[in-house]
């Protein structure tokens, strides 16, 4: 899938600072927080570069010690730092969110404070113009359309400019109730759908936010109808506990009209959750990059997300001799209970 | 319930140094203790607090910087430090408990160092003469009534004090067999209950130290019939695991003749049981003083008390939003995963 | 100094999160954040309240979980939180800086991030009416009025109406060249010096900003004859280096037209500087508020400030007993190196 | 069983220094490392010392800061020093194992680094000629055998000079594929077990690298028969998921021909499992040195190794009392929830 | 100086639990403590068990997880745990103090919580009737003496046993005003200086407690005309802030009429002063017991002294390598900066 | 300096595991270690890439998850990860160096366990050949000759490579008495010397190792009269204690035969001394690459190794806008207490 290009995915989001109590401890009375980097497209970049694909970022930060930090992060993850773009202004600044991890009965919750980071005020001349002809695919999600108008109108004209070099689309939907109106979001999706290769939406997206009815596996199929998608993806998440999941996904390949499946993770151990949906993106983006295959696709996808939720962090720190390990043990049964 | 009064609850009892070691270290051999505060009827007061009831507890403290930790994480709590008493003696002592979390199939330990603390030399002429008048109802437990002839005459007198001043009067049996025996217990327990208008008791104390028989509903409406008791609430813990418990409540009240029941919260994730059962004190009095209905004080009751097992330390953390929205998920089931 | 009322001292300011790597590590590599409340008026009134000031404040907070802990920790501290007024609108959010500790040759440094928080949408209209006649004194500062627009005028219009009630105004300059211009501030704290009964400002700010020239007792005179100030209070530090300074202070009292100085506190080993220009109001506050004596207000000051640099964190943590010993020390020599 | 001398047991093996991120920190991207000291049977010495055993190690430690670190732990852990053995040269080094735990689907896993440790140097003329005579039994492990030649023949002239000085020999096959060949390991062990009186071997150890086949009571008898040996002791661990084990045991007594079982501890929360096979064989030993009798070793194997499960590091923690409470406690189920 | 036997140096006194806020947090708002074992004679069997002389403690321990813990320290220095005795009633606890450091001006400070710990209930029958053969020296401080009038019993009683037996005597006054009067302290020394051989007094001790007057020199000679002591040491701090002291000391030796004086330790990075005087006995004594020589117990006593300031805890660290290395350091002045 | 390449500068040399206790605790006691990346030609490529010199480093890890450590950290800290040679051997193993910090008495020391490291087995073939054209310079230090036969070997072909290839070769000696002899170092670093154009050697080593006599600036002159080197580097450190140094240094530049010098950085508070030596490369060779001018190489060297001593870890954090401005502070003596 895709040509030869100095790159194999160029992503394009906020990264946000992220603080969070340590264990079970609160926001409203923890004495400590870990800080670590994260943002949906950010995660999706460092999971496939921990695979072996040659992953960029677009994205804007402030040009003080904070930004610093999440410029070194990047790079920690082995995502490129080329694409990076610095706000010097006075007004710059990082945006913030405080997670803390839940216990059932009581759920995990996250406070954000991103209102006015940099990243909001990214405008296209500001991404390097040669950027378009460099990578075999583009990816980026709802947030980056959702945050306001200037990330909205940059993220439309990159999927543009990018598809018109050459690249192919990829596009989580990954809609967000507290960012944008469900009205205004099916439109503005709608506008860029003629423009995705790769569609990553949960069921409950299409149902509500979407507007779609009738089975899921038709709902995914209706798609590739509409559009000429390729690949439709929806994860399948059961929440036993917050500290237990099971995990699976479909995907939909309109070249050969077919459903992809295997049998859900069962009890994952969930350690932190965040992230886990990035990096399915990320594991599915890599068996489509790499195999150029479906099941592969699938197969990567479901491993990735599994593993991310048993890892502190936004950010995915499984490489290929992980993830390959884990689907043979999904596959066949573990046959030892310690890598030694 | 009750009338308006500077406070809605006012609580007697003693504050302790918590210390413990880290996640799953030990006593013998951890190298750090977290250091927290904590006793039966702060918990009671804190976790009223948080719910929005006005608390104030009567107390005695040394004058050290131990004793100023303790007023400082009252305050924190948002309960009252107006009726602190600081001992100044030179044999002032904070009392002190070393707790050590539990792994199935170790349970967790304690272990106690509160002999001839501060709060044991409390005497009645201490307390400010004002205070009786002040608040819409009085609770103490067991452990206060346990400690040493100072504690249990000075909460006895309190009992008669407030009734008289026309406070409720709240008390949780919370009997603990390193402290009294049983029959020391029986016999003074019996000697207040005339006093008393909510009644914390479990099943085992019923049956063991109070030696009651026949079926648990019988035994909770006869104690309303001896004594002017209104309510009677009784707890229901399922120990599945160290970590996982289930739990609900039975509240009987005379007024209606009835048994207040619900569904018992499932598979609790427990991070620290200790506090739990005071929670659900804090809870069910809030009900009562905000509601005056045992089916409120029964819903709030399993809530808080589900919910704190979920925080490290004695003390809940959970504010009325929260555990509205723990109700809510409970009655409901779960919407969503996630609070953002 | 001043009549009987509810409390001593009111102030009014902003409070952030504070986040600072530990011991050395810096803001762009660190991996953990210790998580504090400062702001300079808070500062203030804790360290009042911390030598038996009865104190409050008026502030604003994003009503989600880090408004909560700022109010927890704003009563950790023994600060009323009466006039805590919360933000629910859906762009709340607090104010945040990070701190990063120095060592030679290398400076503190800090970066802000609190344009846009809670405090900065804080209107008149919500602060109670009957707030103005309940204490014996108001205290802001310089940052209040340089924040923007809606705290300027809150802030000068406060001045007015506690002038009006009866209460001493005290003021800080606390100029800060990234928040306003010196032209700005000048003609701003010009308008409110009629008001104002104790005023700090540092030798720096009265040449720099406030344009003023001659020797330093002149220029503090001055401001007495041409308002009617009672008390000026400019600091002397000397920066040996980031963990050394010496420090001393000069209050001019024009009743009895006095300079009051004594030797300098030398060698003060800097564990945090942050805070030490509010600890010394704090302590000059309470010898006016306590003893109405410009030499009680120096000691204070000058023992509150070089305490606060040896201590982590904004806000100061010395009671009264612990200053009063200092003072002795100082004073005296000292006698031992340790007390038990 | 044995006589009576100075040491009850007295093992041989290489201690290691462990280093583990905390949590689910991952090795590739922690900050810390939790430092610990762990070996095979040091943590038999150590688990059997807790139950009263008086025990001692031999082994050779590096002459350095970090050689000294392990002689305190093994003190710390109430094993006797007696019998360490320095290693004074400038090649002097420490083996270090990394450990990183596991949460479902991913292992737990463990990089080892011990090559050319000082421990690989032993010789036997290092070791003190009067030893032989002073203890009641000796244990090693196929570590000791599998690490290089001169461990290799150490050991197994230490089994022949402590068995000709009377001792009980007890030998745990521990085979660990990444040390030797199945060949290499049999042709070895075989050689050795004309001296074995205490046999621990996993079925699965029997099945392929001791290439027995039929069922596995058969197994064990026939040691035995081919062998003068009276216990052999087989676990048996079923991995539920990294965080929940069943755990029991079968111990064949050829004295007296029978095969000593109980029901498995059933859901055990694994905090760390490295060392649980280890403490098995401290408990199980203690109930032979102690009691003589093959049940006894039984119940206390499998609770010393089921409750080492829930302890982070090597190393059990566990003390008659412990061990008895939860002997008790498998045995009548639980009566309470908290050791108060 | 002294016999063969199978201790050097026995001592007698409590052990307690030593927790401490980490760097500069305070007791009164801190969230962890430093969890640490502490006691004057401890800490001088410990520094001397570090140098290489058979070392044993006589004390008394709760039989709980705190004495266990304390137990396991004491192995883990290298002192013997053979004369540990247990109280197993329930009164049975654990003295514990709390230390915060200090910064100047702000001075360390010490919270005592060690009355009617299970060593006040020490009585003579309880040690073993053997111990007193077994040791060259016994050593016991004016703590012991202090605590209550069954540790003085004790104690004297001991002192008289041992020497009986034929050990030497060392005893160190270690007056502290809050355990006793100056009177009875007096009184109880002078009754013990004829049995004792090496004595630790410090000047301001000697002049206060023990009303000496004129010259240190003639002051220190003046013990050894009336009693029949043979070594008075000493020490010489100079406080020149809470993080920097010099030390150095004089020894008087009777034998040969002379002061063994040497150039302080300058500049001195203290980290911890407690134990500092404990680390200066154990260094003399090893001087007196392994080289019979007062320049040999100055040296050593003024390096392990000034080595200990910078160890965080009571317990010094330093074994003989390191003390020999910082002595050729003092005596040469530093070659390197870096012990590679 | 130099002509236009991908690289500024390639260094070659070991990374190693650095392990440090935190603050003052001990290696021999403290419970966890801070895990960081560390090697001195790593530190110079770290520290000229902070300040905007694009830098790679050709060294060789294991494949396993502590090499995948380092060169995430590589990354971190901007140094291309293009040249990383990856060890898939069973042997392959990372060095490790443990780090302990000093105080007065009291020097830091150092362990190593590096023997065998996976770097030790690095040949010039595993080194891709396109790399000698990439780069304007080429670095590397008498470390790399020093460890073994491989390393040396591979070193001075490396050196032979670029300098053919046109890269201009900076070599810093570096001298290591525990890896090599005098006279073996000597004799190796003689055949370099015809190679180099800027080498950096101490006065100690030039005069012991070296056997250069006479005043230091007729030595470093006699150095560029030999061979073709046009600048010599020599630092000049004076220890005041383990926590405060000054420093500055001296370049010789043979093309205007100059010395350049400037005032001492005075009192600098040293919180990690490790990698200031490095940090001093890194700035002097970013002033020769940048501005190809002695005095700036002069002011960037003394101001990288003067900052590095207040960060901790082996690896320098200051960016160029932090250089620069101490560099200002410096010259013009400081203007403010702290950088807002």
């Amino acid at each position: 899938m895709g040509m030869s290009r100095d790159f194999d995915l160029i992503t394009f989001g906020e990264v946000m600072l992220r603080l969070s109590p340590r264990g079970y401890e609160r926001l409203s009375s923890c004495e400590v927080f870990d800080k670590r980097a994260g943002g949906s497209e950010l995660n999706v970049a460092a999971g496939a570069a921990l695979l072996g694909v040659r992953t960029g970022i677009i994205t804007k930060l402030p040009e003080n010690d904070l930004g610093k930090y999440i410029k070194n992060e990047i790079r920690f993850e082995g995502v490129s730092d080329d694409y990076l773009i610095y706000d010097k202004t006075s007004d710059a600044r990082l945006g913030v969110y405080y997670y803390e991890a839940g216990a059932a009965p009581r759920k995990p919750s996250i406070v954000y404070d991103r209102k006015g980071s940099s990243f909001t005020s990214i405008r296209l001349d500001e991404i390097p113009e040669d950027v378009y002809g460099k990578t075999r695919m583009f990816h980026t999600s709802g947030i980056s359309l959702a945050l306001c108008k200037e990330t909205r109108d940059t993220a439309v004209e990159l999927i543009r400019r990018f598809k018109k070099a050459g690249a192919l689309i990829s596009f989580d939907c990954n809609y967000r109730a507290n960012l944008w109106s469900e009205e205004e979001a099916r439109k503005t999706i709608l506008s860029i759908l003629p423009y995705v290769d790769v569609l990553f939406v949960s069921e409950e997206t299409s149902r509500r936010m979407m507007q779609r009815t009738g089975e899921l596996r038709s709902i995914m199929k209706e798609y590739t109808m509409e559009f000429p998608i390729q690949y439709v993806c929806t994860t399948q998440r059961t929440v036993i506990s917050p500290k237990q999941h099971d995990f699976t996904s479909v995907i939909y390949s309109s070249k050969d009209d077919t459903y992809y499946t295997e049998e859900p993770y069962k009890a994952i151990d969930v350690v932190d959750r965040i992230g886990s949906g990035d990096a399915y993106v990320a594991g599915a983006l890599y068996g489509l990059l790499r195999y150029g295959d479906a099941r592969k696709a699938l197969e990567y996808g479901n491993a990735t997300s599994s593993t991310k939720n048993t890892i502190p962090g936004d950010l995915p720190q499984s490489d290929l001799r992980e993830i390959d390990r884990i689907i043979r043990g999904h596959k066949n049964g573990s046959t030892s209970e310690l890598n030694r």
